[in-house]
């Protein structure tokens, strides 16, 4: 995500990937944030039971480097990027989407 | 990862993290494991100053999927790689490199 506002200010993070976690059908094991200090970068990963969400923040170029990874039918990465994209307000945003494991075609 | 022993094991795959970390020179914010239970997989990351590693197993399938993300000139993505594949000994391996981030070529 490119030219997102706040990504220094951890409580919006945090809110964002639990907002993401909620929305997508998953199952939060742990959520883990970290703020290297004011004005600077947030990493966080949310644990899940199918996998994770991760986010790595550099404020001073207003970008984000996020990872949506679910297994399970149940889950919704789609949507857990909606809600991230809801939060976070990225001026713009780049996606890549890969299929990963066993017996499933990867793709670029 | 495919075709890997011990992936239910997680004290296995926690001195697998640790090795990677020490190995490749980055720095480890907190180490986070879980494991789903006897027999069943585990799912584990290792938050980094330089972004993360993560593991999730199924040892079912004897297949494991890792991310190795990393920034900063002086982290090295490789030897994490060589050190997570001499720990968990894959019979074989799949990997993809990207770049990611400001003012930086995007390849599959």
């Amino acid at each position: 995500m490119y030219q997102v506002p706040r990504l220094d200010d951890a409580a919006h993070i945090r809110r964002a990937l639990r907002r993401a976690v909620a929305e997508s059908g998953v199952h939060l094991i742990r959520l883990q944030l970290h703020h290297f200090g004011a004005g600077r970068g947030v990493t966080g990963v949310a644990l899940l039971a199918e996998s994770h969400i991760s986010i790595h923040t550099w404020p001073e170029r207003r970008y984000a480097a996020l990872d949506i990874f679910m297994c399970g039918g149940h889950s919704d990465p789609q949507k857990a990027l909606d809600a991230l994209r809801a939060s976070l307000q990225p001026g713009r945003l780049r996606v890549r989407r890969f299929e990963r494991g066993i017996n499933r075609p990867t793709r670029g």
